[in-house]
């Protein structure tokens, strides 16, 4: 193997509130050689995901807490550049937890293959048929069980998920109505054919809700957390179900906000509020994919990637996700997505 | 059928706070024929439960609210008088929404008959063979999923329902800790074969679930809510469940409280918070009542009868559910319970 040599940003403090450029050190260093089972893979688009906040915080979540110093954790589509995994090859396209690197070298029974549909381009294996589509599609369908007819309410409705979120319950059916925070992201969310819309920023989010689900709400899927998660619990039908996805509105807070006012009515309406992290899913994405796909080509399906060019740019743009400033699927482009096998 | 006179409490106002004596109007009319289906129950042990006062309120839960005027709605146990049900005779022992009332006139099918095991007393057929028997067993085991070695946090243990949860929860080999609101009955819960107890008086509540659940809480049953519940989010295991049977502590609140700041916990763990009533569970009351029999038989099930005498003490005797001066359960001997077929 030839010398190559990898840049990585490193954690170099855990972050108090909003990520700082501080907190990462960039770091150069060679390619280590590769052991049994290992591959080493060129990371061509890094994930930039909520998720990362609370990854890089003290305190352990369902992942533990990076530690200080080691390479920023992150999702990733890369292409296999060497393999000591027999059952992946040079020129393989993977997903996986790459990190905030040019080159990763993994195991390569963490890695999921991806088999491209030349009829799709190469950002919607990140964005759509990547952990994006399979957070919607489980939650969506598994954890919150949506079924014809009923109505859904989205948080962060103009995000990643969110966006795919609506898009799945108009394919079955469903009346749907989007939160999220600018008219351009609400102007967004029509076209891709939601029923409705809210501006959180602007509108008052319970009278809007009221009058938005006027057959109240079956399925809320959150994103977000603090005043929509209570206006939504405000109208949640009996044996509604919440899918708890994301709570991004307080991933920069210390102490985390008083809850929902209005948790008495899970208890009147016997409905469900339930936690869902898509990694417990990982065995099954291929389930996910084959529809995902499917609905991408037949345009039934549509998504926004927010390309940010060059890794040395990860810092400053992971705020994007909490500042509002993000529509779609942020991420960077790390190497030559031409380039490929 | 000869001339029988009913006394009745009827709802005047609705309550703001606590139930005042002036919401209730003592009423006597004469008990009215019996239509095809009906039976004239007279009426045993009123229960008095905390939904009452959710039933009371001017907003519908799971329940219609009780329109101004009309008999005060509550279950209890009878005797059939007179029966124009062929599935029920006269002497048959009863349970049902018998409304706070010395005799019922109600549809014979809404009705549970009770066939009452000689060794057990008439009350236990209300404190725990009852719908307290079952929202502790259906509650705890099928919305709680509670499996032997788990560790089972319960508040509002000294209640009638709390009481029986952290004992079935032993039953099934479970580390149990329970929260309640006096040393006396923190002494009691020690006495029933509780692990440990909290008295959220006196203890900080946070820390002391930490100490009390070294393993963290895989089952949290709820009857009181506010910062009992945050405590509990702050200290579930992956795949936890919430069981929200009860939020005593916020049905006199004219607008509910901030809710659980430690929501961020549920995403993250995977857990789920489920809302409860154990009217859905009606059809399978018997499934729960063999078991709860047998316990109760064996000496592994014990209870407390809190019993006050005579129906015109039940609109003050009801505060007692909420201002913390009962134990166990808390019901009204509305007629002679001595003079039974």
């Amino acid at each position: 193997m030839t010398a190559i040599t990898n840049h990585a940003w490193t954690l170099a403090s855990r972050p108090e509130g909003a990520f700082k450029p501080s907190d990462f050190q960039w770091t150069e260093a060679p390619v280590p050689d590769l052991a049994d089972g290992q591959v080493l893979v060129r990371h061509v688009y890094l994930s930039l995901d909520p998720a990362s906040r609370g990854w890089a915080g003290e305190t352990p979540t369902y992942m533990p807490s990076i530690p200080l110093g080691s390479v920023m954790r992150g999702f990733g589509l890369g292409v296999v550049d060497a393999s000591r995994d027999p059952a992946l090859r040079p020129g393989d396209l993977v997903q996986g937890l790459l990190g905030w690197q040019t080159y990763a070298v993994v195991d390569g029974h963490t890695l999921g293959r991806v088999v491209r549909d030349p009829a799709l381009p190469l950002d919607a294996y990140l964005s759509v048929v990547s952990h994006i589509g399979a957070t919607a599609y489980f939650g969506l369908l598994e954890v919150g069980a949506l079924a014809a007819g009923e109505t859904l309410l989205v948080s962060g409705a103009a995000g990643a998920v969110g966006s795919l979120v609506g898009q799945i319950g108009k394919i079955m059916g469903c009346r749907v109505v989007g939160v999220a925070g600018s008219a351009e992201k609400c102007a967004w969310l029509t076209e891709l054919g939601f029923d409705a819309t809210i501006n959180y920023k602007k509108e008052p989010v319970l009278s809007r809700v009221r009058r938005l689900c006027p057959n109240g709400i079956d399925v809320h899927f959150e994103n977000v957390g603090g005043a929509i998660l209570d206006a939504a619990l405000a109208f949640i039908n009996t044996r509604a179900r919440v899918v708890l996805c994301g709570l991004i509105s307080q991933y920069n807070e210390a102490l985390p906000p008083p809850g929902p006012r209005f948790i008495g009515n899970v208890l009147t309406r016997r409905a469900r509020i339930e936690g869902f992290i898509v990694t417990d899913y990982q065995r099954r994405f291929a389930e996910a994919f084959v529809p995902l796909t499917d609905w991408l080509k037949a345009g039934r399906l549509r998504y926004r990637t927010d390309m940010v060019d060059g890794l040395e740019h990860a810092p400053v743009a992971v705020n994007r996700l909490f500042d509002g400033a993000n529509t779609g699927k942020l991420m960077v482009r790390v190497s030559d997505d031409a380039r490929l096998p």
